[in-house]
């Protein structure tokens, strides 16, 4: 009994190369699902067919067989492809305001793109309220990448465990950053925490402008889908996030300028270091969702035996602490990069795949 | 959209009446998805309904309502309240070698018993084959519970990550016994192998006879279980076990006989834990998969700022090291108990609603 799946890729850029290149990795192995990408646009261009090849489509998407980019035509001939999943691999807000509208097409969407779950809270209830018919929409992707945790979360909640709090480090530059600035070696050499942020800058772990990584917006993002998917309409704009730049530095128009003027606070760091060491203590940069109405996120001192003090190289954590699990379930691994989050997309498109493939056996 | 999905419960014990809590809890909050128990079957007695009554079924299993104990009936009542899951809560290698036959009637089955997927390698293919097509079968929490290890291995597999190696510690009691024993913390005072065994018996962590703990085949069967959904096809006859019960102590007829004696090879522990400590490690009673043949269950030094080795209480703990993530993606926390494990059979619960909720929209 063989069954076939459409998707539907818009933005195949890092991750969207990535997973189309695991859907031809798995359709050389696999028999009973099939996949066939029908659709592949990008800013510019788009390719819709009943079958694009996947050893070419880099060249087809600049060649004579594409046009260009049309999202409602894209849209047209993903649901005249039905069952089709959409697969979003933009960071695109207006592409993300569109979910409920696909939904009404009867598509499914499966997205890294964190925009339409960490806005507006009526874009996330108008999606929660589709998605809870035939058309589904999954976002495994959106924290901690290809990680366990929102489907983790989801089991929790929807087995009616309860949260007593959730706590993690749920960006690979911050985790880098700091395991690096405070670690719990003894024999690591002190670090300048403008050194360690160039060095992070310079192998390619911060944003083109570290500010993006510095101020937590990316982190309060995670914090607000992980508090929605737990039950608490938590929003942007009210969610209290520590900023680690220094105020005088926000403003400053340029990457370089701000790169220039951060080693002038380093003592400023050096000291907060000094005072977590003091008390066999590091810091990290946490996301906390709390269901008293704490969350937040925030710069907080861990004893060195903590699960979050022993964390390597750029891997997330997460502890979920619940009724059943007092002692926290804990969940970590690496967080980013275009292999395991293309790996946590697949993992959604294959949840879809058994729910529609079980209803046309 | 509502719809049920009928359960049938065989073994209200421990595990199994909690189970039966969860899903009055959820029944009380949920309106999408409805579960309705329609058997429950202890080794004696049974009842059989188009409902039960989850606040009575255990009167009602001892009262007039309720017959005599008969699963071939159990399965014909169940089979003519399609869809339906038998949930499976023995330890029975019986009932559990019946599966198949289950499975050939349309009915779906979910297990935290060990027994048919640790055991003989034709019922395993057996249950892959037959769980290809309408009928389902989940068991996550034959491994750690309700830790979502075996559902992250399958995607992991799925979407074709190569599992490098699995590592982990599967047992609550052995764990327990480990972090105590051979405890990181330098300020620990060190013990006796024999006192860490009798503090574990009498608060409950280990087997009546605790040699059924170290003799480590409760661990084998879980890295069974591991290699197979990894698509290793290990055995329990062939698996390297070390059983850490002395060899002197093995054919003693009677636990408090063992209990008596173990005294007398303290000074064998001592020096292997002495000797790890040297390095500056602990020591780990330990399940690999090794897709390279070297799977096995171990008595392993770990450094003493490996994840394994800062574990606390009787918590579970799996790396899985793959292509993907080659720094492991790890989880842990209660691996054991209850609650933890009806939680892990309540989502797999979920996900055969998910689908046939699905077909039914
Ligand atoms: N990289 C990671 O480790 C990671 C981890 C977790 C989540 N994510 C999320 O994954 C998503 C993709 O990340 P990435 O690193 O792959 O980004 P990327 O390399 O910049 O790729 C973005 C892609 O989206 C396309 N695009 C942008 N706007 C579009 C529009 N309006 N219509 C159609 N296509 C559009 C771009 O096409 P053009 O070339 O035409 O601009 C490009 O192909 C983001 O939401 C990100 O937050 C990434
Ligand atoms: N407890 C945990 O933390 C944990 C964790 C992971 C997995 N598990 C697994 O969960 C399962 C249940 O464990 P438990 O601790 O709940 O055991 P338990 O308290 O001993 O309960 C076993 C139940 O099975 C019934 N039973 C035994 N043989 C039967 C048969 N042939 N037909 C019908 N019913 C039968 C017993 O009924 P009677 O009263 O009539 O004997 C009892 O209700 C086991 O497979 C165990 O390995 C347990």
């Amino acid at each position: 009994m063989t069954f076939t799946l459409n998707l539907a890729i818009i933005g195949p850029g890092l991750v969207g190369s990535e997973f189309i290149s695991q859907i031809a990795a798995y359709q050389a192995r696999n028999a009973a699902t099939r996949f066939s990408v029908v659709a592949i646009a990008n800013s510019r261009r788009q390719i819709l067919s009943s079958k694009v090849s996947l050893s070419n489509w880099k060249t087809d998407l600049e060649g004579s067989n594409a046009q260009s980019a049309d999202l409602s035509k894209l849209i047209d001939h993903a649901a005249a492809h039905s069952p089709c999943v959409v697969v979003d691999c933009t960071s695109n807000e207006t592409v993300a305001s569109s979910y409920p509208a696909w939904l009404d097409r009867g598509l499914h969407i499966v997205t890294p793109n964190k925009k339409a779950f960490s806005g507006s809270l009526s874009l996330w209830e108008d999606l929660q309220k589709k998605s809870a018919g035939k058309s589904k929409v999954f976002h495994e992707s959106t924290v901690g990448a290809g990680l366990p945790i929102l489907s983790t979360l989801k089991d929790l909640v929807d087995s009616g465990d309860e949260i007593v709090k959730i706590e993690g480090i749920f960006s690979g530059t911050l985790s880098y950053i700091f395991n690096n600035f405070s670690s719990t070696d003894p024999s690591a050499a002190p670090q300048r925490f403008s050194d360690t942020v160039t060095v992070a800058k310079n192998q390619g772990y911060t944003e083109p402008d570290p500010r993006d990584d510095l101020n937590g917006m990316d982190v309060a993002r995670k914090v607000v889908i992980l508090g929605r998917v737990a039950g608490i309409p938590l929003d942007l704009s009210t969610l209290p996030v520590e900023n680690i730049v220094p105020s005088e530095l926000r403003s400053i128009p340029t990457s370089e300028e701000f790169m220039a003027k951060l080693p002038e606070f380093d003592d400023h760091f050096t000291q907060l270091n000094e005072s977590a060491k003091k008390e066999g203590a590091v810091l990290r940069l946490v996301g906390v969702v709390d269901p008293k109405g704490g969350s937040s996120v925030k710069l907080v001192k861990y004893a060195g035996s903590h699960p979050f003090a022993s964390l390597k190289g750029s891997d997330n954590i997460i502890a979920f602490t619940t009724k059943r699990f007092p002692n926290p379930l804990i969940i970590q691994g690496a967080g980013a990069g275009a292999a395991v989050t293309a790996f946590g997309m697949f993992s959604d498109v294959l949840k879809i795949a058994s729910q529609v493939g079980y209803a046309s056996l």
